[in-house]
């Protein structure tokens, strides 16, 4: 018999990292409803032709692809069988594909579902999506994502507002980050004033470099790239662009005067930098000009979110994109989102022990098993004990102390409650803190007082 | 353009709608919690290695594949091609598939998993499951089930604590419903009493109608399945069987003393029937012979729930089955567990109207946006409501009061918010309860003491 396994790239979460997506999840929803954003889902199937085209050519081809129901060969001739175009005959065998990210699937949904939504519409979606990528560390079929937008309004505000979320979240996580800020309008306002246009991605590839490889060389990659020595020159105050967010925009307000674009860019970070020094941040909100992620579809507002403490890619991002249901035939809506990287910020807390104990605990108080004649006492104590809200388990069988003080041990369970002759006489319950070793023995009123309020984990 | 859509079968989930799943789920997964269940996922992607053969020739069928990635013909000859045997061709196209329940993945985890595992293991699992039936009404290709299950363990206090379970579940939904159960070897009892081992389902099914069709017609119904007289003779003090649970029991042990195995089932009934009596259900736990769901695969208890006051098929079920994870390679591991049919209490709750207002509440406090001035001076007040737990929103534009109004209304917000100039000056802020009409002119500490521990929906 062949061994179980899973596909590649595929995972299981067992009960101890469940219980740390949970918390991460629950992190992110709690802050996203203290927003006002709502929740929806979509199916993991979606018709290949909402998916299609969407991720360009090298997305299509990710796309996991469901065969047909039934006789999936009933429209194809022999002739296109054997002729092997698999892209034609893909699209034939499959009419639906799964999910390969929550932005189409939302972009469809406010098209589908436009008369029962009021707009502004802020929602957030978690769900997995899956992608045919070659698996490798870190980079799976099978992720969630965490994404949260506003869409029929182009309103700065909301740019403010999912700016303070990342904040409370990774606030409320205990991760120290940079929220990276930079808009779209100012790299066209560079590329124009310089009159390299279609040079904007290499430009922002070479001044990333700064840091670490210095002007000179920066200088000469953007020669290898083809810009001309007028416009490397014009680029300077660009690149050695330093200081405060604040001097940073004066700098850019001179810099980009001639380019309309590119000052409507500034006015527009000017307007966020000032809304959000109204309420301080925990984190450094930083204006980074190399930020271009999402160059294709963002149009305003780009967002990313660094970790400080640890060597990790980005955590969250996001941005504005002016377009997003225009390709279901509904333009004019624009829209702003953020997606947090749930399996990123996942081993960021693992690597920093970020994780609090509540939020791993499951069983709070374990009931030893010492035979029938114990076990029938317990059990109204213990229905009592669970309603006062206290999660409790009775090992179902009389098994040997040491295989039950095991099991309590390999679920982390706090307390252990020891019920035997003696206590039944006295009609108490021993209990004792796994940590501290420290033990009682009380009546069931007494127990439930004693652990109402209690921090299962400090004892406290 | 196309007009968008889904997959038939599937569906989006609108904000209300989520807000009433997870209403549901939360409450299932709080009381799994209570009694010590750990959640697990498994990938939505399983190997179809893993999934053929488990569901029988039907269900093999009704397995979404997924086609392989990049050449998916490279296995195939022309000749194979051509033969059109969709069935041996699906299984070269295609190395996975989406699961199609809980339970196998389950099984497999268990099985890949052992090492890791302290049995007795308690898991619960809360993910969506396909399949390729022909979509009809209340019936989906896509949907989501609520498995709880014990493994490793088989103390029939797993069972006691399960209906427990479903016990309270349904008690916090305010659903008022009967546990139906019945024993797998009670009916094998039955079958080896009247010699009619391999009618048994014929058996149950007629009984089942006693109800509707009377006496006679059971009986005639029995004739025509090819019973012999004596058999139907049998029968009858078994089709009769009524009174309490414990006559049931003391007349089963009767009927049912010739026969070994239904002698055990009877002493699991009784054993099941005595613990739940030290701790009153709320619901009817009721002996029911005819139940027989899942007849091939459960093998000790057989549980079902049915609503009370609303006509629907069961909405839970479940039972013991002794070989789980023995088609993985692992024998002689006994599990016991049930699933809760989330599609069907989410009907029953609807049409009974039991959602408590307070699960579908998202925003609290609306601020209406009055101006660049007044939504300056409100950032810093909404940041410290927010830090207080209140879910609240700005509303992102200076827009017409109507437009605002309204949308506090679509979505139902109960809090409205009014700053003005004249409660900007007065440093106050003026609120209505949209529902009561009730207003409030405070200062932001006020406000946050007057919603501290409120309920929004009633406003006490």
């Amino acid at each position: 018999m062949q061994k179980p396994s899973i596909p590649k790239g595929t995972r299981d979460f067992s009960p101890v990292e469940m219980a740390k997506r949970n918390y991460i999840f629950n992190t992110i929803r709690d802050v996203y409803h203290l927003y006002g954003y709502q929740q929806i889902e979509t199916p993991a199937m979606e018709n290949l032709s909402t998916l299609m085209g969407k991720y360009g050519e090298e997305g299509d081809k990710l796309l996991f692809k469901i065969l047909n129901s039934g006789d999936f060969l009933s429209g194809v001739t022999d002739d296109e069988l054997t002729e092997r175009n698999t892209a034609r005959l893909a699209s034939i065998l499959c009419e639906k594909g799964l999910r390969y990210d929550l932005t189409v699937p939302f972009a469809r949904y406010v098209v589908q579902h436009r008369n029962e939504i009021s707009f502004p519409f802020k929602r957030y979606q978690i769900q997995p999506v899956w992608r045919a990528d070659r698996p490798q560390k870190g980079r799976y079929r099978e992720f969630y994502q965490c994404d949260g937008d506003v869409v029929g309004s182009d309103s700065l505000m909301n740019e403010v507002e999912l700016i303070q979320i990342m904040d409370e979240v990774f606030r409320r996580f205990g991760i120290r980050v940079a929220i990276k800020m930079n808009n779209r309008k100012i790299l066209t306002g560079i590329a124009e004033i310089i009159g390299e246009a279609e040079k904007i991605v290499d430009i922002t590839v070479a001044i990333d470099k700064l840091d670490k490889i210095g002007l000179e060389k920066v200088n000469e990659e953007l020669r290898l790239k083809g810009l001309s020595e007028q416009a490397i020159e014009q680029l300077q105050p660009i690149i050695l662009l330093s200081g405060t967010n604040q001097e940073k925009v004066a700098s850019l307000k001179t810099i980009l005067a001639a380019s309309e674009t590119g000052v409507k860019g500034v006015e527009e970070l000017q307007y966020i930098l000032e809304k959000i020094d109204k309420t301080p941040l925990q984190a450094e909100l930083e204006l980074d000009l190399t930020l271009a992620r999402g160059l294709n579809y963002y149009t305003g507002a780009i967002f990313e979110v660094k970790a400080l403490d640890i060597q990790i890619g980005s955590i969250t991002g996001g941005g504005r994109y002016d377009n997003l249901t225009g390709v279901f035939g509904m333009p004019g809506v624009s829209g702003v989102g953020i997606s947090f990287g749930a399996d990123r910020i996942f081993d960021v807390l693992n690597q920093l022990e970020l994780y609090p104990e509540n939020a791993l605990l499951t069983t709070q108080l374990l009931f030893v098993n010492f035979g029938e004649k114990e076990q029938d006492w317990l059990l109204p104590i213990i229905k009592q004990v669970r309603m006062a809200g206290i999660r409790t388990e009775l090992y179902p069988e009389a098994v040997k102390m040491k295989k039950q003080m095991s099991y309590a041990n390999t679920k982390n369970i706090p307390y252990v409650a020891i019920v035997g002759e003696e206590e039944l006489e006295k009609q108490q319950i021993n209990f004792k803190n796994m940590l501290s070793g420290e033990q009682h023995t009380l009546s069931v009123t007494e127990l439930i007082e004693y652990f109402s309020g209690k921090d299962f984990v400090t004892g406290e």
